[in-house]
């Protein structure tokens, strides 16, 4: 895979604000990581939309642009493709560059439906290309540190994980619908979107999730078309999972994008045989930790502020809490594929991980609808996560 | 049921810790509620353990004491009949206070069978005696204010309630098993007894509970008995449910007596198409709230200091934020019956209501074991909650 | 002074709203204490309004009741006078008391004036009765724990303490005039009010207040009288305190009635050469402790759920978390001069401890008319705190 | 001053981890402001310290490097002098910066003593060139949401304002020392390193400071030196004030960098006659609220979560609460200057309002001496702030 480059040439598909977050981050990691992380040369920027690849690249500082997406995948200058499309064009861009021997840097879903996500897993693994998914919030530090507690033992055997992700913007019945509330595009709603994340982090942390129990809720079943019609909702607003993880833990995720007074609060829950975790979005920079090991008259849950002693987060600032924002969370995930690409190390999450989590989306949505426990299947690629 | 009492003379039976705040509570209602309430005499307190009546009595200021609860159900000068008794005893005792014509005060949940609890609710219903479970935490004027706002439109239809209750003290393998940790005492394990609760809080903001879907979780499957051996421990230590509520709203529920990091963590998260409510115990004085009418760059969950002019806080102190604790909640309780039979209202909760929560409970026990979501079937009983 | 005393018989003057915390203290605090309390009779209530005294007898359950405070100072059947009046009336009752051989509960501050003060603690100090001032906040238990915590060496050196009381009730600029807001009947505003419990705290944690620099600040300048009119607010409403320990560390007091949000927002924020404390009385059953002996890595603010294993609480409840209120701090307060009473020990914090505090609160009021610095002046009488 | 720039060439002066800031503030300005500010060239950047500039010149992007500022200050292809060195260095090259008619972003404090601040606000005056202090705390959303509420008249008439910024990091008696704890090199300690930040938020949200009594405290008197010796220490490691606004608001700030616990914590709470605010860096994506115009029952401190909506905050991200970062605030603060070099706009805040805040430092400086309180000369530079 990664053969020792020193120089990166990176083509992204997609011109929309998480373009803007990706493009931001290659243009600063190696500020953050010097030598570590190879030079980076951001070539080409396409998105059909007429316009808005050559407007980008104007305001984002990319040096060409196209609408036709297989000037990225195809073009001998570009060795990495960063795609930030909707879900459903995720795979035949993805194929394309593996066929093309491009590096892969993939959005999170993997893929809309499991099916194109297995897909694109099998192909991957035979281009044996560098990949990654962009699970980013693993990547995040206090999450991050919450992994390095785990390994150190300080939790003990872990017992049980709540996990959930909330917005309140599709709150409004007037949100227009767009590709992410219909099922042929985006797979899921707020399970895909939003949950897929939670569940990395569910994976990330506990580990293997052997079954799931699922409610899946449309709270608005009808919505504005941005051309002024109605179209009826096809995906959940809000979905209700239980888990049951390989290792013997319990899991619980919730996720809800029209939950009133939530902005963007993915967190959870985490507790063992000897300490606890908690962590909330809305306060980022901090990891809660309650350890049963403290004197019994000073336990409680202690939010540790982030600083440079944490892991990932020694790249930033010197200063204890002077505090990261989201933006640096891509910083952290673009350096992932880069230092890969760089060291020939296996970049993580790869796709069969994120293969991994559409499993569980697809397990989730049949159990919502038998209402029955569905055990995830055995995923057909290997791979590490 | 209650006909004008001004004098209400109490029999008590239990002798622990439940014991002491309600005798609190008896002791002091009438310097909160005045008139409001009859004067309360503490006529006898019962326990089959020998001495631990007589103690409490002398410790707590009962008249008499007595190893037979007879004496307390049976006795021409007792009016009111409490219950604080294991749940096993809850039912043979109510039953024989009906019949013989007293007022009932039941601590929750109302039996250890769902079979007990329907026979209790059944003869009291025929007896046609002031009754009452005692449920405390919907007395509690955080939760009397989520109510007002809820039924004040305040948070418009309502969505989604996810309820918890975690405690951390059954975390220790050592820790002794107690008839609460025996099914055939206690009819179930965390979700009985801590469960309970927060069920009953459920019901009493969102609705009744229509069908429910349910995992039970035991953590320490075995455990010292005081005599030095070791027991099976058939009952939860956890218990995960999801709920369906006949008004639509979706419903989730987490309890955990053995949750690292957590002491008396009861709370709920509730939103609706207006607005969202936060209770947390840990912050028992506060409800914090959220509205969708603030104007937009001001919305926020603001956490309300509870304060005299909130519902059923205006009897405590004439300052806000002086802060009321888990014993005052007793005295709100107490005076509920008490006030009951001084002006012949009904009490609420009432058995029926005690008996829909020990169905739910029994619902979730079944789907637990067969995967499948369960209806909770329709009490025979009548009655309000 | 206290002489092996089984029973103790109050009596009360003053029929406020202090007066119901009072007496529903005396009434539960053998439920609490068992045997190491003296048991309490309540003898006689004493107010000078009409009928006060004697609708509070009713409701509360004096024996006895009367509008002549001396026949509660002066009676034959009553061992401890406890004096709930306005500020201006403590000397008076608590001279004539003591010349009588009654101990002394007398509510903070000591006095209205310094000099009044000071005649109290010499009195009381011939007179040689048990005698205790009612600073009820160094009972609570996060308190407690706080000056165990400090005592066991965990904060190291300490060097500074931020204390602050806020209240909103007086924002209203139509909110009537009172004895609390008249110089002459409670000597300051805000600062004796509810600065003398934070500087009581300040006293108690890190030690003797050497010097004091203030600024005090009358934010109301005239409110109406209960009787229509109008009339001048001769108090302060705010004052912001600078100070300097004997120990060496420096102190900083900020005391408002009328800041907008706040409800009975006393709190510290105390920090030594190893660790730090927290305290807001919005979570009074917390205490954030941060230690810098925790791994470096995870050290932070834990906030401490009080619970049986903690001082003072241990004769509550026995699980931890479920929460105590205000009206429980009054029985650890009582409790104090009770056990006092039945063992002959001595009763903190005592008359000339009540005087100190006094003395600062004189000490600020010249600094804030000078703009200088003001040494506190070294109290004539002996005494503990 | 700014005429119609549409590209800016910048120098920069230091190479510590502030330059990397700035220039990462550089690079990805335009990304989120597109043409509303001029395109920048990274020309130049300086350290005295051999290679320093040079390592930092391939690391983050800039053209040149060298070890003489003047090849900054007075290059023919330099617009922009950016200076990031120690205190006691900004007045010799802003003065040479402005004599050759460059603009000038300089760091704060504008100088390590007031005289030479005096002198710089003086020079700029005079060679009328764009400038701008870099007080990066009142550029934050949450910051500019609060001076937005105070200008739309949210919190009515200001009453007081508290203050604050704590660090821990100089507890540790073994840290060496730096420059920042020479009097002579930074001025003060603290008080000005981090207390001129807090200072600055209080004159930006409340007004002019009119008079000042201060405590400066040295907490640790001694340190090693670099080079294995130990130095005294001349400068405060906490301050404590109080502050006179004209507008006739009360203030107090308190500051340290060696109070346990403690990781970047600035804030403040500000109450006026209708609201009240509170921030606290620790949670810098939220500002609290509190309106007394809310309905009795339902008032509170809401947190408000910085969004799109909010005043700054909408050049990132377009959903609510995803979070802004310590760098980002580098964004905003550049975006001043490039666009007041664009626009012709004055830039704040400016030399002449950094020059009012040494004045306020140098008040506090001599009160601590005096132990009286000391007025603010008044600037006799003129300026907006």
């Amino acid at each position: 895979m990664g053969e020792g480059k020193d120089i990166v040439r990176v083509g992204l598909v997609g011109a929309g604000f998480i373009a803007r977050l990706h493009t931001l981050a290659y243009r600063s990691v190696s500020a953050f990581y010097g030598d570590a992380v190879p030079r980076v040369e951001l070539v080409r920027i396409a998105d059909i939309a007429p316009g808005a690849a050559e407007a980008a690249a104007t305001r984002l500082g990319w040096q060409d642009s196209t609408t036709d997406w297989r000037e990225v995948t195809q073009a001998e200058d570009i060795d990495l493709v960063d795609i930030a499309t909707p879900n459903d064009a995720h795979a035949e861009i993805a194929i394309d560059a593996a066929r093309h021997a491009k590096a892969i840097l993939c959005e999170k879903p993997l893929a809309a439906t499991v099916g194109a996500a297995r897909e694109m897993a099998s192909v991957i693994e035979e281009a044996r290309v560098t990949n990654q998914v962009g699970f980013v919030f693993r990547k995040w530090p206090a999450v991050e540190l919450a992994k390095k507690l785990i390994e150190d033992g300080r939790l003990g055997d872990l017992l049980s994980f709540r996990g959930h992700y909330f917005h309140d913007y599709a709150l409004d019945p007037e949100m227009p619908i767009s590709w992410r509330m219909q099922r042929e595009r985006a797979g899921a709603g707020a399970l895909g979107d939003i949950g897929s994340h939670i569940l990395d982090l569910a994976h990330y942390l506990v580990g293997n999730i052997d079954r799931v129990m699922a409610r899946t809720t449309t709270l608005i079943t009808e919505r504005p078309t941005p051309s002024g019609g109605r179209a009826e909702v096809d995906v959940d607003d809000a979905a209700d999972l239980l888990l049951d993880f390989d290792g013997g833990a319990t899991g619980s995720i919730h996720v809800n994008w029209a939950s009133a007074g939530y902005k963007t609060e993915i967190g959870f829950d985490l507790a063992g045989t000897r300490g606890a975790l908690r962590f909330r979005w809305q306060h980022s920079n901090e990891l809660e930790f309650y350890s049963c090991e403290d004197p019994t008259d000073i336990q409680g849950f202690r939010p540790v502020i982030i600083g440079p002693e944490h892991p990932k987060a020694d790249i930033f600032w010197p200063v204890p809490g002077l505090g990261i924002g989201y933006s640096d969370g891509f910083v952290l995930s673009v350096s992932e594929i880069l230092s890969a690409l760089k060291t020939g190390r296996h970049a993580q999450p790869d796709f069969a991980h994120g293969l991994r989590i559409s499993e569980v989306i697809d397990a989730a949505l049949h159990s919502a609808e038998t209402g029955a426990w569905q055990f995830v299947s055995p995923s057909p690629v290997g791979g590490q996560a």
